[in-house]
């Protein structure tokens, strides 16, 4: 039996996993993220990690197949990252890095992508080879797996789903600079934008009104117990869904659509309401496509890191 | 030296072209497509077509790889087309057909993928791996090459990009059942219909005015003499393309839009368009990307046709 690590790079902390090769996850930690002087000891952190996890096991270096890492940025298919913003780093090659502070083959990728991986192998999408993951946190991220491979693109930036155009007449700027991106309709903070403004446009009356602080859990909670507006702001929210859903699977004709992200939590009334304006969204032959909830959560990322490493060695 | 088909099937003619494996056309020619009795006589037709060919010009069967074929409408990875309407044909698997009429091994694909898969090989897109295709003639179809691969997706309706919705607030149906997709505003027939809105909802004087049929290339002729009218409806045209092809880049981040079909005759002033409106939506991790014109015209399908056959050897 061979074994390997899955490591998740995030900006405060590093999520890694220990693995054997039929993708049971035997251990996992975590430890901070250095982001201070441009992120410099952020590897050779990780690399310290995984040395002393290994001794203490007393793993045998020739078990260790290598190490799938998971960025928080645009990673090429040659393992280049472009500007990770949030770690403080440039343009430097992370595989080719981590393998020599390690000795160990490395494969890397970007987080959502990687995480989409995850998903499809172990997760939500398991059983699928054809899948879109999207996930509806803060932001909107995904990833896009075609024939069991995720689609890293040209440039490391497959998969930026959050950042494709919703609504042309917006008038307020997404975080990337752009106006009307679906990031800015179908993450937690776009849902509570737009309750905010059914809020102020209806004179319904409607418990989120009470509410000193609205966040998108209390939308979905109020729509829940029969709050009239919070069901027609998340009808809103559903019909941008299916609509950008519906796009992406124009494209690349996926079986299934997995949600994941804090949104996600929403369940089963998310999924129905979101398939029920893909279905009238979606081109007769691109309908076929099951709607999944993510089952990994925070593992995703380890999971479909450790994935890129065993497909590398032909897995 | 190796050798190999391309077939082009079309609703009205079958084109049949010859390559050697290096990708070089060395003949080519039509014959007709009898639709009759549910398309029965179809793949006999080619089989002896390809047959005849190969008796008059004296080539040992040994040299052939084999027979791709690109056909019109969706076809999954293992060759199973799934009624492909203006041929009459229902459910079946072509590619295992084929091989028994002719005794070569068959790939197939959907015509636009195939085509997307010729002009990435040897047309338009020459010299990129990651490459979006969108053929704007009557409808529009398109290709999604991911790693020098076409993605077919899971029901064989991978870049159906021309039913992508565009506009949820559109009134009229497009032919596919729904509204606002982004043939009813991209294709020739679209813009066309963008025209005619344009032409009665302004005062302006127009040389469009005069015309009693109105087409696709009367419209670009019109702006480019200086026609004011015509060059707002071709500003409303290049936002709807910039803004679809945009969003298909947040998908897959390409290298490459390679724009073909009739439409693409308008030449370097679409490509310009179509590009200041992209480089406006597009996220700007995937706004790195050529716009170029296809290139090989009608040949398109049956390059890519051979070059899945070639792919299918590991070439």
């Amino acid at each position: 039996m061979k074994y390997g690590f899955g490591v998740d790079l995030g900006g405060t902390t590093v999520k890694i996993a220990y693995f054997d090769e039929t993708g049971t996850l035997l251990n996992k930690w975590e430890i901070p993220t250095r982001t201070a002087d441009g992120g410099k000891r952020i590897l050779p952190d990780i690399a310290e990690a995984i040395a002393g996890f290994m001794m203490q096991q007393g793993i045998d270096r020739d078990t260790v197949l290598g190490i799938g890492i998971g960025v928080p940025g645009p990673v090429d298919h040659n393992g280049t990252v472009n500007k990770c913003i949030n770690l403080g780093w440039g343009v430097f090659n992370i595989a080719d890095t981590l393998q020599s502070l390690t000795g160990f083959p490395v494969k890397a990728g970007n987080d959502a992508s990687v995480a989409a991986l995850g998903e499809c192998w172990k997760g939500g999408g398991q059983g699928y080879e054809n899948m879109v993951f999207a996930t509806l946190g803060t932001g909107v991220g995904g990833g896009i797996v075609v024939g069991g491979n995720v689609i890293h693109g040209a440039f490391g930036a497959g998969g930026e789903i959050g950042h494709m155009v919703l609504n042309r007449k917006e008038t307020e700027t997404c975080g990337c600079g752009k106006r009307g991106c679906v990031e800015q309709y179908c993450s937690a903070t776009g849902i509570v934008r737009i309750a905010k403004q059914f809020l102020s446009a209806s004179d319904l009356p409607s418990s989120l009104r009470q509410l000193d602080v609205l966040t998108c859990k209390d939308v979905f909670d109020a729509a829940k117990s029969g709050d009239i507006l919070a069901g027609q702001i998340l009808e809103q929210v559903y019909a941008y869904m299916g609509e950008f859903l519906a796009n992406i699977c124009c494209v690349t004709n996926p079986e299934a659509v997995v949600l994941g992200g804090g949104v996600s939590k929403a369940g089963a009334p998310l999924l129905e309401g979101a398939k029920r304006y893909f279905d009238q969204y979606a081109f007769h032959a691109c309908r076929n496509v099951q709607f999944c909830l993510a089952t990994l959560g925070n593992d995703a990322g380890a999971y479909g890191a450790f994935r890129l490493i065993l497909q590398a060695f032909g897995h």
